[in-house]
């Protein structure tokens, strides 16, 4: 028998509790796939948890003589935070120990230094954890879809906000309420900023096209929109239009670079993505091999967190983790495309003077603008969740063309006397390889 | 720069033919990922086919030449067929060759004695595209969910089928028109009985059942029904009760061991697989940690086969494919389920004469036999194809009873006056934990 895997896990939060309660219960499966026993030598937190098995490991409150100790094969970050967790990743990979993390935040904005501390040390560096929860999703992309060039991916890659906008849409729950249902429920954090203005989501999709088009971590360049400024009317309008609104990350490759950005999206409601209800996670890749592949399942959780941190535990132990990530797409020096330059088309609700004409100029102006439209929701349908205001939303959906050129059009729209307020956008989505 | 990693691909299909295009068309981004050049050294088959690019291989009528050859490293099985292809498999790993094939049929038969063969020679034996085409399913069963017990799998897992059934729910095509039009558009073959009568589907089960319970290669232990008996009556009562039908591999864990089946199945219709619809396949997987993920692509068609093959190729080029696959549970001995012993609900056709009481005594015969009722369909919902038949079907769907009981109820049912044919039986399934 080949020797133990000796681990240090680091944290002792939800995910480290899920990650020693996996290697207990599961422990003769994992030692049988792994081709040797994982032994866990330190637990390092700042407090010990009354009941928790460590599994015979020591406790300490010292992250440094973890990383100190020559046994330690392996320090599996879950402390959460920033600064310290990036500061442990740093010294445990330049200390030569193999990193596991589940810390998309750091990955996101440090994800380059330490794929080159890993390299330079020869070591591991694991995040199957980082992104989409139990969805094996880095694997997908680092070892099934190695030999495709990826087009585009798109997901559902915040449970809170898929929770929420199913909510709203099923219950016709408003915003404030699912929200709060959400955090009663523990889907949601107390301050559940993160979450809903998109910026999870935004690291997750950071991750997810550093590894589909080798861009390196581009968390700063990633358009960023939350579900805060929907309401159950754009849901329901959008339904009436043949979609439904999820929050969608997407990374695309086009003739300028890449898009990254993350917003409320319609989608199709014959899409696969439209179905994915609840904390959920999806991840659609169109590569140009294999088409589009669909990767679906919980992306949160304790249980399925720890069996995404465990799966690359054992990639570690029977020696198939990659000592560090391998170049994803040729160093072509791809840039990230600058918002106005993105292609989409959109859903506009225009709110208008219930006036004759109105319509009319609009479409002029967006004509004008050469945006033609697709459909449109008459007043008749309009829904009126505000029996006495004095005005009528006009919902518009538009064929493709630029931002910018939809930044001009709403801009003239909104100088229009007719309309009595600023137009919400909405961008569409139908998944076409550009 | 590490030394090219050297390949001969035997066979010159369509699939064959992908994977060479598919190196020579991305093969900066295969090299970048691999670390090293994928080199074709040999291409071997019965006659060369003009026109397409051999990347500089040798061409060659003889297997052996490959096998023979010092400098390959790994012998790529794409000639398809059994009796040639099972000699070259187990011929080249006796040789100390890695094998990548994508031969499901070889494999359901043999792969134990080839994982055997490949751990004794310590060289790796991929599989990646035998099953669900470019849907990376291995790459999840033996490294994403690596932590976890698996609990049940089940997939559409014949495009074929899938694309029939589709045809037949949302054009009301018969059979008979479904297939043909599958057959002129190339999705079935001229002699389609391997897809239609589940055979295909049932090698496919075998080698996700192997891989997720550790019970070896049981391919003649797979339960397996096609769709050929499927009519679009059924699709339609399915639909009127809150399903569709769709073409199952199933394989669950229960207390008496494992249930290995491929049939007809009734899916209730927000199921995430009731809305994979063509030629896609979808596998959903329930894992103790991970819980629900599933996985959705092309199950076939030369790129994304293809992609599955050079994934393997680079896992073997970068050292990331394991030597041989681990044991993926103990070897508890778990036996296979006898049919009679598997529990399902069922969806019961009954064919009866419009006579007053005859739903009555179906209904005792079913109480009898500790069967519940959970829906009818009532006569005048029925749907009258042959409008000068002499009979009205009764349609039942039933709670979960075990296959050996509903045998029993359906002699007894059959064996009424009233009843004037064979029932038709179709399992429903509701993806519960047993």
């Amino acid at each position: 028998l080949e020797r133990a895997l000796t681990i240090a896990i680091c944290g002792l939060g939800t995910v480290a509790q899920g990650v020693l309660e996996l290697l207990r219960n599961n422990a003769s499966v994992i030692a049988a796939r792994s081709g040797r026993p994982i032994r866990v030598r330190h637990v390092a937190s700042r407090s010990e948890k009354p009941g928790v098995d460590l599994l015979g490991a020591a406790f300490t409150t010292s992250l440094d003589s973890t990383i100190e100790d020559p046994e330690v094969d392996v320090v599996v970050e879950l402390i959460g935070g920033e600064e310290a967790a990036d500061l442990l990743v740093r010294r445990a990979l330049s200390a030569g120990k193999s990193v596991v993390t589940a810390n998309k935040a750091i990955i996101a904005k440090h994800g380059d230094a330490y794929l080159r501390l890993a390299r330079d040390a020869g070591v591991a560096f694991c995040f199957e954890s980082a992104v989409a929860g139990g969805i094996p999703i880095i694997g997908a992309l680092t070892h099934g879809l190695a030999a495709n060039r990826v087009r585009w991916l798109a997901g559902i890659i915040n449970g809170t906000s898929n929770y929420i906008l199913t909510a709203m849409a099923q219950s016709a729950q408003p915003f404030a309420v699912a929200l709060s249902d959400a955090q009663a429920l523990g889907y949601a954090e107390a301050d559940p900023t993160f979450d809903i203005e998109g910026i999870d989501a935004a690291h997750k999709l950071t991750i997810l096209a550093s590894l589909a088009f080798g861009v390196g971590f581009r968390f700063d360049d990633v358009y960023t929109e939350g579900i805060d400024t929907l309401n159950i009317e754009d849901i329901e309008y959008a339904r009436q239009l043949g979609y439904r609104i999820k929050h969608l990350g997407i990374a695309r490759l086009v003739a300028q670079g890449v898009e990254l950005r993350v917003h409320p999206t319609l989608v199709p409601e014959k899409h696969m993505l439209a179905s994915v209800d609840g904390v959920m996670n999806a991840i659609m890749i169109h590569a140009d091999a294999a088409g589009d592949t669909l990767y679906y399942g919980a992306g949160a959780g304790a249980a399925p967190t720890a069996s995404a941190v465990v799966a690359d535990i054992v990639d570690i132990a029977k020696g198939t983790a990659v000592p560090w990530l391998p170049a994803t797409h040729e160093d072509s020096g791809l840039r990230v495309v600058n918002m106005k330059d993105i292609h989409s088309g959109y859903y506009l609700k225009i709110p208008s003077l219930d006036k004759p004409g109105v319509f009319a100029r609009a479409a002029t102006i967006l004509s004008e603008h050469e945006i033609s439209i697709e459909a449109v929701i008459q007043k008749e349908q309009a829904v009126h969740h505000e029996t006495d205001r004095a005005w009528v939303p006009i919902v518009i959906l538009t064929h493709e063309i630029s931002e910018g050129a939809m930044d001009k059009a709403i801009s003239a729209l909104e100088a229009l006397p007719d309309v009595v307020g600023p137009i919400k956008r909405i961008r569409v989505e139908h998944f076409a390889d550009v």
